[in-house]
Protein backbone atom coordinates (compact mmCIF):
# COMPACT_ATOMS: atom_id res chain seq x y z
CA UNK A 1 0.00 0.00 0.00
CA UNK A 2 3.02 2.34 0.33
CA UNK A 3 3.51 2.97 -3.17
CA UNK A 4 0.22 3.10 -4.32
CA UNK A 5 -0.58 5.74 -1.93
CA UNK A 6 2.64 7.65 -1.31
CA UNK A 7 4.68 7.35 -4.50
CA UNK A 8 2.35 9.87 -6.64
CA UNK A 9 2.51 12.19 -8.30
CA UNK A 10 6.32 12.12 -8.84
CA UNK A 11 6.43 8.27 -8.75
CA UNK A 12 10.28 7.79 -7.98
CA UNK A 13 10.98 6.84 -4.46
CA UNK A 14 14.31 5.70 -2.38
CA UNK A 15 14.74 1.74 -1.31
CA UNK A 16 17.49 0.97 1.12
CA UNK A 17 18.10 -2.85 0.97
CA UNK A 18 19.17 -4.70 3.82
CA UNK A 19 17.45 -8.00 3.16
CA UNK A 20 14.50 -10.13 1.53
CA UNK A 21 11.97 -8.32 3.43
CA UNK A 22 13.53 -5.07 1.62
CA UNK A 23 13.99 -6.45 -1.31
CA UNK A 24 9.90 -7.69 -1.33
CA UNK A 25 9.41 -3.82 -0.76
CA UNK A 26 11.56 -2.82 -3.47
CA UNK A 27 9.21 -5.60 -6.37
CA UNK A 28 5.90 -3.85 -4.91
CA UNK A 29 7.84 -0.18 -5.62
CA UNK A 30 8.53 -1.06 -8.85
CA UNK A 31 5.37 -1.71 -9.90
CA UNK A 32 3.63 1.74 -9.25
CA UNK A 33 7.33 4.18 -10.45
CA UNK A 34 10.87 4.21 -10.26
CA UNK A 35 12.75 2.68 -7.28
CA UNK A 36 16.23 3.56 -7.11
CA UNK A 37 18.49 1.89 -4.61
CA UNK A 38 19.72 4.04 -2.31
CA UNK A 39 22.16 1.58 -0.81
CA UNK A 40 22.39 -2.28 -0.40
CA UNK A 41 24.60 -5.04 1.43
CA UNK A 42 23.76 -7.46 -0.64
CA UNK A 43 27.23 -8.29 -2.29
CA UNK A 44 27.62 -8.78 1.94
CA UNK A 45 25.35 -10.86 2.12
CA UNK A 46 23.30 -8.78 4.20
CA UNK A 47 25.88 -9.25 6.86
CA UNK A 48 25.88 -5.29 7.73
CA UNK A 49 23.25 -2.13 8.08
CA UNK A 50 24.86 0.45 5.19
CA UNK A 51 26.29 3.26 6.94
CA UNK A 52 25.16 7.37 6.36
CA UNK A 53 27.78 8.03 4.57
CA UNK A 54 26.90 5.16 1.29
CA UNK A 55 23.44 6.22 1.12
CA UNK A 56 22.51 7.75 -2.70
CA UNK A 57 19.26 10.09 -1.77
CA UNK A 58 17.47 11.74 -4.47
CA UNK A 59 16.29 14.78 -2.50
CA UNK A 60 13.31 14.80 -5.32
CA UNK A 61 12.38 11.28 -3.93
CA UNK A 62 8.61 10.58 -2.66
CA UNK A 63 9.93 8.93 0.06
CA UNK A 64 13.09 6.77 1.59
CA UNK A 65 11.60 3.30 2.62
CA UNK A 66 14.05 1.29 5.15
CA UNK A 67 13.24 -1.79 7.20
CA UNK A 68 14.26 -1.30 10.65
CA UNK A 69 15.18 -5.29 11.70
CA UNK A 70 15.72 -8.04 9.30
CA UNK A 71 14.85 -11.08 10.55
CA UNK A 72 16.72 -13.24 8.24
CA UNK A 73 20.05 -11.54 8.72
CA UNK A 74 20.17 -10.99 11.97
CA UNK A 75 21.08 -6.78 11.61
CA UNK A 76 19.01 -4.21 12.91
CA UNK A 77 19.41 -0.32 12.39
CA UNK A 78 20.64 1.35 15.86
CA UNK A 79 19.26 4.58 14.27
CA UNK A 80 17.09 5.85 11.78
CA UNK A 81 18.91 6.92 8.25
CA UNK A 82 19.07 10.65 7.91
CA UNK A 83 16.98 11.63 5.01
CA UNK A 84 16.70 15.41 5.03
CA UNK A 85 12.88 16.58 4.38
CA UNK A 86 12.25 13.36 2.23
CA UNK A 87 9.66 11.63 4.09
CA UNK A 88 10.34 8.25 5.72
CA UNK A 89 8.68 4.77 5.33
CA UNK A 90 9.50 2.47 8.04
CA UNK A 91 8.88 -1.41 7.96
CA UNK A 92 9.00 -1.97 11.78
CA UNK A 93 7.18 -4.82 11.88
CA UNK A 94 9.74 -7.06 13.63
CA UNK A 95 11.09 -4.81 15.86
CA UNK A 96 8.16 -2.17 16.43
CA UNK A 97 7.87 -1.63 20.40
CA UNK A 98 11.02 -2.85 21.19
CA UNK A 99 12.42 0.55 22.16
CA UNK A 100 10.98 3.97 22.14
CA UNK A 101 11.40 6.26 18.88
CA UNK A 102 11.35 9.82 17.71
CA UNK A 103 8.02 9.79 15.69
CA UNK A 104 8.25 12.83 14.65
CA UNK A 105 11.55 11.33 12.31
CA UNK A 106 8.70 9.30 10.50
CA UNK A 107 6.40 9.93 7.29
CA UNK A 108 5.10 6.51 7.80
CA UNK A 109 5.88 3.33 9.98
CA UNK A 110 3.95 0.09 9.23
CA UNK A 111 4.14 -2.69 11.19
CA UNK A 112 2.65 -6.52 11.40
CA UNK A 113 1.10 -7.33 14.47
CA UNK A 114 2.79 -11.06 15.14
CA UNK A 115 6.03 -9.89 16.63
CA UNK A 116 5.66 -7.56 19.62
CA UNK A 117 2.10 -6.50 19.14
CA UNK A 118 -0.35 -9.45 18.84
CA UNK A 119 -1.81 -11.72 16.64
CA UNK A 120 -1.19 -12.34 13.17
CA UNK A 121 -3.40 -10.79 11.44
CA UNK A 122 -3.54 -7.20 12.34
CA UNK A 123 -1.18 -4.22 11.11
CA UNK A 124 -0.09 -0.84 12.78
CA UNK A 125 -0.06 2.04 10.43
CA UNK A 126 0.74 5.24 11.65
CA UNK A 127 1.25 8.06 8.85
CA UNK A 128 1.97 11.74 8.86
CA UNK A 129 -1.31 13.67 8.35
CA UNK A 130 -0.06 15.43 5.50
CA UNK A 131 0.68 12.74 3.68
CA UNK A 132 -2.67 11.81 3.37
CA UNK A 133 -3.48 14.48 0.57
CA UNK A 134 -1.05 11.60 -1.66
CA UNK A 135 -3.73 9.32 -1.64
CA UNK A 136 -5.67 9.18 -5.00
CA UNK A 137 -9.49 9.15 -5.34
CA UNK A 138 -8.71 6.32 -7.97
CA UNK A 139 -7.01 3.92 -5.79
CA UNK A 140 -9.65 1.36 -4.33
CA UNK A 141 -11.16 2.00 -1.28
CA UNK A 142 -9.58 -0.91 1.16
CA UNK A 143 -6.22 0.37 -0.37
CA UNK A 144 -6.45 3.83 0.43
CA UNK A 145 -5.27 5.21 3.62
CA UNK A 146 -7.10 8.44 3.19
CA UNK A 147 -10.22 6.09 3.57
CA UNK A 148 -8.85 4.32 6.14
CA UNK A 149 -8.51 6.63 8.08
CA UNK A 150 -11.54 9.18 7.61
CA UNK A 151 -13.45 6.29 8.81
CA UNK A 152 -11.47 5.38 11.55
CA UNK A 153 -10.09 2.36 10.56
CA UNK A 154 -13.76 0.78 10.08
CA UNK A 155 -14.15 0.85 6.45
CA UNK A 156 -14.05 -2.60 6.33
CA UNK A 157 -14.63 -4.88 8.95
CA UNK A 158 -11.63 -4.82 11.44
CA UNK A 159 -10.18 -7.89 13.05
CA UNK A 160 -11.56 -7.28 16.19
CA UNK A 161 -10.46 -10.00 18.55
CA UNK A 162 -6.69 -9.12 17.02
CA UNK A 163 -6.93 -5.11 17.85
CA UNK A 164 -8.27 -6.36 21.73
CA UNK A 165 -5.09 -8.31 22.18
CA UNK A 166 -3.26 -5.47 20.86
CA UNK A 167 -4.91 -3.50 23.54
CA UNK A 168 -4.09 -5.98 26.48
CA UNK A 169 -0.29 -5.94 25.49
CA UNK A 170 -0.29 -2.25 24.85
CA UNK A 171 -0.99 -1.84 28.91
CA UNK A 172 0.89 -4.89 29.63
CA UNK A 173 3.90 -2.65 28.39
CA UNK A 174 2.90 0.47 30.12
CA UNK A 175 2.48 -1.11 33.26
CA UNK A 176 6.01 -2.63 33.20
CA UNK A 177 7.21 0.89 32.63
CA UNK A 178 6.68 1.62 29.23
CA UNK A 179 9.03 1.02 26.14
CA UNK A 180 12.12 2.20 28.20
CA UNK A 181 11.67 -0.55 30.39
CA UNK A 182 11.00 -3.13 27.69
CA UNK A 183 14.28 -2.10 25.71
CA UNK A 184 16.36 -2.42 28.62
CA UNK A 185 15.62 -5.53 28.97
CA UNK A 186 15.69 -6.33 25.46
CA UNK A 187 19.54 -5.38 25.67
CA UNK A 188 19.81 -7.36 28.76
CA UNK A 189 18.47 -10.43 27.06
CA UNK A 190 20.24 -9.97 23.75
CA UNK A 191 23.77 -9.21 26.02
CA UNK A 192 23.28 -12.38 27.90
CA UNK A 193 23.38 -14.05 24.30
CA UNK A 194 25.79 -12.42 21.85
CA UNK A 195 28.46 -12.00 25.08
CA UNK A 196 28.22 -16.48 24.91
CA UNK A 197 29.07 -16.19 21.56
CA UNK A 198 31.55 -13.66 21.86
CA UNK A 199 33.34 -16.10 24.75
CA UNK A 200 33.15 -19.20 23.01
CA UNK A 201 36.47 -19.32 21.27
CA UNK A 202 35.07 -18.73 17.76
CA UNK A 203 32.88 -22.08 18.63
CA UNK A 204 30.08 -20.07 18.07
CA UNK A 205 30.14 -17.24 15.39
CA UNK A 206 27.74 -13.97 15.03
CA UNK A 207 26.42 -13.74 11.39
CA UNK A 208 26.73 -10.18 11.24
CA UNK A 209 29.01 -6.92 12.24
CA UNK A 210 29.27 -6.68 15.83
CA UNK A 211 27.69 -2.79 15.54
CA UNK A 212 24.77 -3.69 13.54
CA UNK A 213 23.33 -6.94 15.27
CA UNK A 214 19.49 -7.13 16.28
CA UNK A 215 18.09 -7.62 19.46
CA UNK A 216 15.34 -9.38 18.29
CA UNK A 217 16.92 -12.21 16.05
CA UNK A 218 20.37 -13.28 17.15
CA UNK A 219 22.20 -15.06 14.10
CA UNK A 220 25.26 -17.32 14.57
CA UNK A 221 26.65 -20.37 12.90
CA UNK A 222 28.36 -23.30 14.19
CA UNK A 223 31.56 -24.79 12.80
CA UNK A 224 30.14 -26.73 10.34
CA UNK A 225 26.78 -27.57 8.86
CA UNK A 226 26.73 -31.38 11.11
CA UNK A 227 27.19 -29.74 14.09
CA UNK A 228 23.97 -27.71 13.45
CA UNK A 229 21.83 -29.81 12.60
CA UNK A 230 22.63 -31.78 15.48
CA UNK A 231 22.26 -28.80 17.75
CA UNK A 232 18.82 -27.51 16.13
CA UNK A 233 17.99 -31.32 16.85
CA UNK A 234 18.98 -31.71 20.74
CA UNK A 235 17.81 -28.27 21.49
CA UNK A 236 14.47 -29.35 19.94
CA UNK A 237 14.29 -32.24 22.36
CA UNK A 238 14.73 -29.89 25.51
CA UNK A 239 12.00 -27.88 24.07
CA UNK A 240 14.25 -24.66 22.43
CA UNK A 241 12.00 -24.47 19.24
CA UNK A 242 12.72 -22.19 16.42
CA UNK A 243 16.28 -21.64 16.35
CA UNK A 244 16.63 -23.16 12.43
CA UNK A 245 17.90 -20.02 10.73
CA UNK A 246 15.81 -19.17 7.96
CA UNK A 247 16.17 -21.52 4.87
CA UNK A 248 17.50 -19.11 2.31
CA UNK A 249 20.62 -18.75 4.89
CA UNK A 250 21.07 -21.35 7.17
CA UNK A 251 22.90 -21.44 10.38
CA UNK A 252 21.03 -20.98 14.28
CA UNK A 253 18.41 -18.20 14.64
CA UNK A 254 17.26 -16.82 18.14
CA UNK A 255 14.21 -14.89 17.99
CA UNK A 256 13.36 -13.03 21.20
CA UNK A 257 10.90 -10.97 20.94
CA UNK A 258 9.65 -8.49 23.74
CA UNK A 259 7.53 -11.50 25.02
CA UNK A 260 10.46 -13.99 25.37
CA UNK A 261 11.98 -13.57 29.28
CA UNK A 262 15.36 -13.46 30.10
CA UNK A 263 15.24 -16.92 31.59
CA UNK A 264 14.90 -18.80 28.49
CA UNK A 265 18.22 -16.80 26.74
CA UNK A 266 19.53 -18.26 29.87
CA UNK A 267 19.12 -21.40 29.56
CA UNK A 268 19.72 -21.63 26.27
CA UNK A 269 22.97 -20.26 26.79
CA UNK A 270 23.37 -23.00 29.53
CA UNK A 271 22.67 -25.27 26.71
CA UNK A 272 25.07 -23.94 24.26
CA UNK A 273 28.04 -24.13 26.36
CA UNK A 274 27.05 -28.35 27.41
CA UNK A 275 26.74 -28.71 23.63
CA UNK A 276 30.14 -26.83 22.65
CA UNK A 277 31.97 -29.53 25.72
CA UNK A 278 30.00 -32.42 24.11
CA UNK A 279 30.91 -31.94 20.13
CA UNK B 1 -10.30 -7.30 -5.41
CA UNK B 2 -12.68 -9.40 -7.31
CA UNK B 3 -12.94 -6.56 -10.10
CA UNK B 4 -8.96 -6.14 -9.99
CA UNK B 5 -8.34 -10.21 -10.95
CA UNK B 6 -11.74 -10.89 -12.99
CA UNK B 7 -12.39 -8.00 -14.87
CA UNK B 8 -9.50 -8.20 -17.38
CA UNK B 9 -9.42 -8.54 -20.08
CA UNK B 10 -12.76 -7.57 -21.27
CA UNK B 11 -12.76 -4.92 -18.60
CA UNK B 12 -16.92 -5.13 -18.13
CA UNK B 13 -19.01 -6.57 -15.77
CA UNK B 14 -22.66 -7.10 -14.96
CA UNK B 15 -23.71 -6.05 -11.44
CA UNK B 16 -27.26 -6.95 -9.91
CA UNK B 17 -27.78 -4.05 -7.22
CA UNK B 18 -29.89 -5.26 -4.09
CA UNK B 19 -28.70 -3.24 -1.54
CA UNK B 20 -25.77 -0.15 -0.66
CA UNK B 21 -23.10 -3.11 -0.31
CA UNK B 22 -23.98 -3.80 -3.79
CA UNK B 23 -23.83 -0.35 -4.72
CA UNK B 24 -20.31 0.06 -3.06
CA UNK B 25 -19.59 -3.29 -4.95
CA UNK B 26 -20.61 -1.31 -8.00
CA UNK B 27 -18.15 1.11 -7.40
CA UNK B 28 -14.86 -0.51 -6.82
CA UNK B 29 -16.20 -2.20 -10.32
CA UNK B 30 -16.30 0.86 -11.96
CA UNK B 31 -12.34 1.96 -11.08
CA UNK B 32 -11.21 -1.40 -13.49
CA UNK B 33 -13.76 -1.46 -15.98
CA UNK B 34 -17.37 -0.84 -17.39
CA UNK B 35 -19.95 -1.73 -15.23
CA UNK B 36 -23.51 -2.69 -16.20
CA UNK B 37 -26.03 -2.28 -13.90
CA UNK B 38 -27.83 -5.58 -14.94
CA UNK B 39 -31.13 -5.04 -13.08
CA UNK B 40 -31.80 -3.14 -9.53
CA UNK B 41 -34.71 -2.40 -7.13
CA UNK B 42 -33.22 0.91 -5.77
CA UNK B 43 -36.55 2.33 -7.35
CA UNK B 44 -38.32 0.21 -4.85
CA UNK B 45 -36.41 0.71 -2.23
CA UNK B 46 -34.66 -2.64 -2.12
CA UNK B 47 -37.83 -4.32 -0.76
CA UNK B 48 -37.12 -7.41 -2.91
CA UNK B 49 -35.17 -9.67 -5.36
CA UNK B 50 -35.38 -8.50 -9.29
CA UNK B 51 -36.57 -11.72 -10.97
CA UNK B 52 -34.47 -13.42 -13.51
CA UNK B 53 -36.88 -12.48 -16.35
CA UNK B 54 -35.76 -8.71 -15.49
CA UNK B 55 -32.00 -9.44 -15.81
CA UNK B 56 -30.09 -7.55 -18.42
CA UNK B 57 -27.50 -9.65 -18.94
CA UNK B 58 -23.98 -9.16 -21.40
CA UNK B 59 -23.27 -12.87 -22.62
CA UNK B 60 -19.57 -10.87 -23.07
CA UNK B 61 -19.83 -10.44 -19.51
CA UNK B 62 -16.19 -10.85 -17.42
CA UNK B 63 -18.80 -12.00 -14.70
CA UNK B 64 -22.02 -11.34 -12.98
CA UNK B 65 -22.06 -9.38 -9.41
CA UNK B 66 -24.45 -10.37 -6.95
CA UNK B 67 -25.15 -10.25 -2.93
CA UNK B 68 -26.87 -13.20 -1.62
CA UNK B 69 -27.99 -11.66 0.94
CA UNK B 70 -28.89 -8.02 1.74
CA UNK B 71 -28.25 -7.09 5.88
CA UNK B 72 -30.08 -3.26 5.17
CA UNK B 73 -33.11 -4.47 3.70
CA UNK B 74 -33.76 -7.67 4.52
CA UNK B 75 -33.66 -9.19 1.22
CA UNK B 76 -32.47 -13.01 -0.18
CA UNK B 77 -32.03 -14.55 -2.89
CA UNK B 78 -33.66 -18.37 -2.64
CA UNK B 79 -31.88 -19.54 -5.64
CA UNK B 80 -29.07 -17.92 -7.78
CA UNK B 81 -29.57 -15.89 -10.69
CA UNK B 82 -29.30 -17.63 -14.27
CA UNK B 83 -26.21 -16.34 -16.04
CA UNK B 84 -25.10 -19.13 -18.33
CA UNK B 85 -21.87 -19.61 -19.09
CA UNK B 86 -20.94 -15.88 -17.26
CA UNK B 87 -18.87 -16.65 -14.51
CA UNK B 88 -21.25 -15.81 -11.47
CA UNK B 89 -19.33 -13.74 -8.48
CA UNK B 90 -21.11 -13.58 -5.01
CA UNK B 91 -20.49 -11.35 -1.92
CA UNK B 92 -21.98 -14.36 0.53
CA UNK B 93 -20.79 -12.43 3.73
CA UNK B 94 -24.06 -12.41 5.39
CA UNK B 95 -25.38 -15.83 4.52
CA UNK B 96 -22.36 -18.41 4.24
CA UNK B 97 -22.98 -21.50 5.72
CA UNK B 98 -26.60 -20.90 6.39
CA UNK B 99 -27.42 -23.47 4.03
CA UNK B 100 -25.96 -26.21 1.25
CA UNK B 101 -25.42 -24.48 -2.19
CA UNK B 102 -24.52 -25.89 -5.52
CA UNK B 103 -20.87 -24.45 -5.55
CA UNK B 104 -20.63 -25.87 -9.95
CA UNK B 105 -22.42 -22.65 -10.15
CA UNK B 106 -20.52 -20.09 -9.08
CA UNK B 107 -17.46 -18.76 -10.57
CA UNK B 108 -16.26 -16.58 -7.16
CA UNK B 109 -17.71 -16.35 -3.76
CA UNK B 110 -16.26 -14.27 -1.20
CA UNK B 111 -17.56 -13.64 2.43
CA UNK B 112 -16.36 -11.85 5.40
CA UNK B 113 -16.21 -14.05 8.54
CA UNK B 114 -17.78 -11.97 11.34
CA UNK B 115 -22.02 -13.44 10.36
CA UNK B 116 -21.51 -17.50 9.95
CA UNK B 117 -17.75 -18.31 10.07
CA UNK B 118 -16.40 -16.83 12.88
CA UNK B 119 -14.41 -13.91 13.97
CA UNK B 120 -14.06 -10.62 12.25
CA UNK B 121 -11.01 -10.42 10.39
CA UNK B 122 -11.14 -13.46 7.70
CA UNK B 123 -12.60 -13.25 4.73
CA UNK B 124 -13.17 -16.73 2.76
CA UNK B 125 -13.13 -16.56 -1.00
CA UNK B 126 -13.45 -19.65 -2.89
CA UNK B 127 -12.50 -19.30 -6.62
CA UNK B 128 -12.88 -21.43 -9.57
CA UNK B 129 -9.26 -22.51 -10.56
CA UNK B 130 -9.49 -21.39 -14.55
CA UNK B 131 -10.07 -17.75 -13.39
CA UNK B 132 -6.90 -17.59 -11.68
CA UNK B 133 -5.45 -17.09 -15.25
CA UNK B 134 -7.14 -13.66 -15.45
CA UNK B 135 -4.92 -12.24 -12.65
CA UNK B 136 -2.12 -10.01 -13.91
CA UNK B 137 1.27 -9.99 -13.07
CA UNK B 138 1.19 -6.35 -12.81
CA UNK B 139 -0.96 -6.74 -9.58
CA UNK B 140 0.27 -6.01 -6.13
CA UNK B 141 1.03 -9.39 -4.59
CA UNK B 142 -1.26 -8.56 -1.89
CA UNK B 143 -4.14 -8.05 -4.27
CA UNK B 144 -3.56 -11.25 -6.72
CA UNK B 145 -5.82 -14.18 -5.98
CA UNK B 146 -3.27 -16.38 -8.08
CA UNK B 147 -0.55 -15.49 -5.55
CA UNK B 148 -2.45 -15.79 -2.35
CA UNK B 149 -3.41 -19.64 -3.61
CA UNK B 150 -0.12 -20.19 -5.02
CA UNK B 151 1.22 -19.87 -1.61
CA UNK B 152 -1.47 -21.64 0.13
CA UNK B 153 -3.11 -18.32 1.22
CA UNK B 154 0.25 -17.92 3.50
CA UNK B 155 2.10 -14.94 1.18
CA UNK B 156 1.08 -12.46 3.75
CA UNK B 157 0.84 -13.27 7.39
CA UNK B 158 -2.69 -14.60 7.91
CA UNK B 159 -4.85 -13.86 10.53
CA UNK B 160 -4.31 -17.25 12.29
CA UNK B 161 -6.25 -16.82 15.41
CA UNK B 162 -9.42 -15.90 13.02
CA UNK B 163 -8.55 -19.11 10.85
CA UNK B 164 -8.80 -21.31 13.94
CA UNK B 165 -11.59 -20.85 15.59
CA UNK B 166 -13.38 -20.49 11.66
CA UNK B 167 -11.73 -24.43 12.20
CA UNK B 168 -14.02 -24.97 14.87
CA UNK B 169 -17.15 -23.41 13.58
CA UNK B 170 -16.65 -25.87 10.93
CA UNK B 171 -16.38 -28.41 13.36
CA UNK B 172 -19.66 -27.74 15.16
CA UNK B 173 -21.36 -27.56 11.70
CA UNK B 174 -20.61 -30.74 10.86
CA UNK B 175 -21.01 -32.08 14.19
CA UNK B 176 -24.75 -30.71 14.57
CA UNK B 177 -25.52 -32.27 11.05
CA UNK B 178 -24.09 -30.17 8.48
CA UNK B 179 -25.61 -27.71 6.49
CA UNK B 180 -28.94 -29.14 5.70
CA UNK B 181 -29.43 -29.47 9.37
CA UNK B 182 -28.91 -25.83 9.95
CA UNK B 183 -30.90 -24.58 6.98
CA UNK B 184 -33.79 -26.57 8.70
CA UNK B 185 -32.95 -24.48 11.98
CA UNK B 186 -32.44 -21.23 10.47
CA UNK B 187 -35.32 -21.85 8.23
CA UNK B 188 -37.37 -22.82 11.72
CA UNK B 189 -36.26 -19.81 13.57
CA UNK B 190 -37.15 -17.44 11.03
CA UNK B 191 -40.57 -19.23 10.57
CA UNK B 192 -41.47 -17.95 14.03
CA UNK B 193 -40.73 -14.55 13.65
CA UNK B 194 -42.47 -14.02 9.91
CA UNK B 195 -45.32 -15.70 11.23
CA UNK B 196 -45.55 -13.30 14.50
CA UNK B 197 -45.26 -10.58 12.08
CA UNK B 198 -48.13 -11.75 9.97
CA UNK B 199 -50.21 -12.47 12.70
CA UNK B 200 -49.90 -9.08 14.18
CA UNK B 201 -53.25 -7.74 12.41
CA UNK B 202 -50.72 -5.25 10.49
CA UNK B 203 -49.40 -3.84 14.24
CA UNK B 204 -45.78 -5.08 12.65
CA UNK B 205 -45.03 -4.67 8.79
CA UNK B 206 -42.32 -7.21 6.91
CA UNK B 207 -40.28 -4.19 4.85
CA UNK B 208 -40.16 -6.61 1.82
CA UNK B 209 -42.11 -9.01 -0.22
CA UNK B 210 -43.02 -12.21 1.46
CA UNK B 211 -41.25 -14.21 -1.14
CA UNK B 212 -37.61 -12.79 -0.90
CA UNK B 213 -37.62 -12.44 2.68
CA UNK B 214 -33.93 -12.99 4.47
CA UNK B 215 -33.29 -15.85 6.86
CA UNK B 216 -30.57 -13.98 8.45
CA UNK B 217 -31.92 -10.01 8.91
CA UNK B 218 -35.49 -9.51 9.56
CA UNK B 219 -37.14 -6.56 9.24
CA UNK B 220 -40.39 -4.40 10.18
CA UNK B 221 -41.75 -1.49 11.13
CA UNK B 222 -44.30 -0.80 13.50
CA UNK B 223 -47.22 2.20 13.52
CA UNK B 224 -44.82 4.59 13.64
CA UNK B 225 -41.40 5.67 14.35
CA UNK B 226 -42.15 7.09 18.16
CA UNK B 227 -43.28 3.41 19.15
CA UNK B 228 -40.49 2.06 16.72
CA UNK B 229 -38.84 4.20 19.29
CA UNK B 230 -40.57 3.04 22.47
CA UNK B 231 -39.99 -1.00 21.05
CA UNK B 232 -35.85 -0.51 20.71
CA UNK B 233 -35.66 1.18 23.82
CA UNK B 234 -38.03 -1.28 25.94
CA UNK B 235 -36.55 -5.06 24.13
CA UNK B 236 -32.54 -2.95 24.78
CA UNK B 237 -34.14 -3.15 28.78
CA UNK B 238 -35.04 -6.72 28.24
CA UNK B 239 -31.53 -7.71 26.85
CA UNK B 240 -32.84 -7.76 23.29
CA UNK B 241 -29.81 -6.35 21.63
CA UNK B 242 -29.17 -4.62 17.85
CA UNK B 243 -32.54 -4.42 17.09
CA UNK B 244 -32.11 -0.90 15.63
CA UNK B 245 -32.49 -1.00 11.45
CA UNK B 246 -29.64 0.47 9.56
CA UNK B 247 -29.97 4.23 10.14
CA UNK B 248 -30.30 4.61 6.11
CA UNK B 249 -33.87 2.81 6.38
CA UNK B 250 -34.46 2.96 10.22
CA UNK B 251 -37.29 0.27 11.25
CA UNK B 252 -36.23 -2.60 13.18
CA UNK B 253 -33.94 -5.67 12.51
CA UNK B 254 -33.65 -9.20 13.73
CA UNK B 255 -30.34 -10.63 13.26
CA UNK B 256 -30.54 -14.10 13.80
CA UNK B 257 -26.99 -15.96 11.91
CA UNK B 258 -26.54 -19.56 12.30
CA UNK B 259 -25.37 -18.92 16.10
CA UNK B 260 -28.49 -17.48 17.33
CA UNK B 261 -31.01 -19.79 19.11
CA UNK B 262 -33.90 -20.38 17.78
CA UNK B 263 -35.13 -19.69 22.02
CA UNK B 264 -33.85 -15.90 21.26
CA UNK B 265 -36.23 -15.72 18.94
CA UNK B 266 -39.42 -17.39 20.59
CA UNK B 267 -38.55 -14.96 23.44
CA UNK B 268 -38.50 -11.28 21.32
CA UNK B 269 -42.24 -12.89 19.76
CA UNK B 270 -43.30 -12.55 23.41
CA UNK B 271 -42.10 -9.50 23.88
CA UNK B 272 -43.67 -8.56 20.84
CA UNK B 273 -47.24 -9.79 21.70
CA UNK B 274 -46.85 -7.73 24.99
CA UNK B 275 -45.61 -5.04 23.28
CA UNK B 276 -48.34 -4.74 20.86
CA UNK B 277 -50.99 -4.99 23.93
CA UNK B 278 -49.75 -2.72 25.38
CA UNK B 279 -48.78 0.34 22.77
Amino acid sequence: MVPLNLMPPKNKADYIVTDSWSEKAVKEGKRVGTVNIAATSKSENFTRIPKQSELKLDTDASYVHFTSNNTISGTQWKTEPQVGNVPLVCDASSDFLHKKIDINKYGLIYAGAQKNIGPAGVTVVIIRKDLLERSQDSLHAYMNYKIHVENDSMYNTPTTFGIYIAGLVFKWLLNMGGLNEMYKRNVEKAKVLYDAIDASDGYYKGTTVKEDRSLMNLTFRLPNEQLEEKFIKEASAKNFSGLKGHRSVGGIRASIYNAFPKKGVEDLVEFMKDFKKNN
